[in-house]
């Protein structure tokens, strides 16, 4: 499989974390954001996701999944170990909503699109656009963590990881933004609980293979 | 089921046609989302989700289901007919991208919170919000239209529905989409293939009653 992935790209960084925790196998082709107008515009990448966002997973048979949690849930789906939903229809829904949170209502609002569109149209300078890319993710973060608090116990709500003792897809979701979070330097002390979370995860070699500075592309 | 639910929310309106097509009885219970400062703020629905957004799915046993896609998801997996996803990991992968180009990469863009929030911290008039709302519905519908006609045949790329000739998951947030589209005014005629597959959805009485205005909360 190949992936094509830019090194701080959140939702790169969250199908990185799935391919190594499955221990599968994939060639890294960066893709740069910024160079050359972004890579992502290219005919090439154009070819391959007319969406021109990363990541994308092309698959053994050529063909190319997009999207970083249907990607998740598709090697979930194909190879089965270790689990990344629980059993249940509801515990799997509960995963699911706290990927989500991330997914939709933090991520996309901080994306380099977004804030490129920001300050070409409303005139932004970076200090407006660092204040609202803190705003969305202070906000999320919170939330996250109150939806966390407010779990049914038997949601698994306690334990090293967001739900129990297991990864769980809503960690790939969260890890990725509190790097951004420690990046935009948030002030994450009334949220202890997920920098706990993120010590538990951190200490897989799964999730330091994935980090950005990992990459053979960081700089 | 009690569905928390506001006619014109388009996440609470993808729910609204999954439970319908499933043939689901449920309680709806209208949130206004400006009425009293906006309901979803109550200490009430607070208690429900924590995050105050919509729509929220109250289970037999109380638990509360929030996010829509993972609403859908839940729904699919627990009443199987008609299926919402198709069998293969790939075509699930593929169904669940399109969704997630709607529910990821638009709706949280264009979402209240985010329009206020312009409008507060920019400065922004209605009429500015109105052309941040149209770039990025523009943008993400005809990127939608892109995928799907770039998609490899075998993912039924042609027939009635955004997925062959069977409803999915990728139907329930293209068409919510689609009526926010044609409220602010899109020329959407560079996009006849989407217009058509909405003629189809709108024929099927399980979206007809999903839509906003046949709701008890329609204005």
């Amino acid at each position: 499989m190949k992936l094509y992935s830019y090194w701080r790209s959140s939702a790169a960084y969250r199908v990185r974390i799935a391919l190594n925790l499955k221990q599968l196998d994939y060639q890294l082709l960066p893709v740069h954001l910024l160079n050359n107008g972004g890579e992502q515009f290219s005919e090439h990448y154009h070819r391959l996701n007319p969406q021109h966002r990363l990541p994308a997973l092309q698959l053994h048979d050529g063909r190319v999944l997009t999207q970083s949690m249907a990607i998740i849930e598709y090697l979930d789906e194909s190879y089965s170990k270790p689990p990344l939903l629980p059993e249940s229809a509801e515990g799997r829904a509960w995963v699911r909503s706290l990927a989500q949170l991330i997914g939709c209502d933090i991520h996309p609002l901080n994306n380099l699109r977004v804030l490129r569109y920001l300050s070409d149209w409303g005139e932004h300078d970076s200090d407006q656009n660092a204040h609202w890319y803190r705003h969305w993710l202070q906000l999320g973060l919170s939330e996250f963590d109150a939806m966390l608090t407010q779990a049914p116990q038997d949601w698994c709500s306690k334990g090293r990881f967001c739900v129990g003792d297991s990864v769980s897809m809503a960690d790939l979701l969260l890890i990725p933004q509190l790097y951004n979070a420690h990046r935009y330097e948030l002030d994450l002390s009334s949220l202890p609980r997920l920098l706990e979370i993120e010590q538990h995860c951190m200490s897989l070699e799964a999730f330091h293979q994935a980090a950005p500075e990992q990459q053979p592309d960081a700089v």
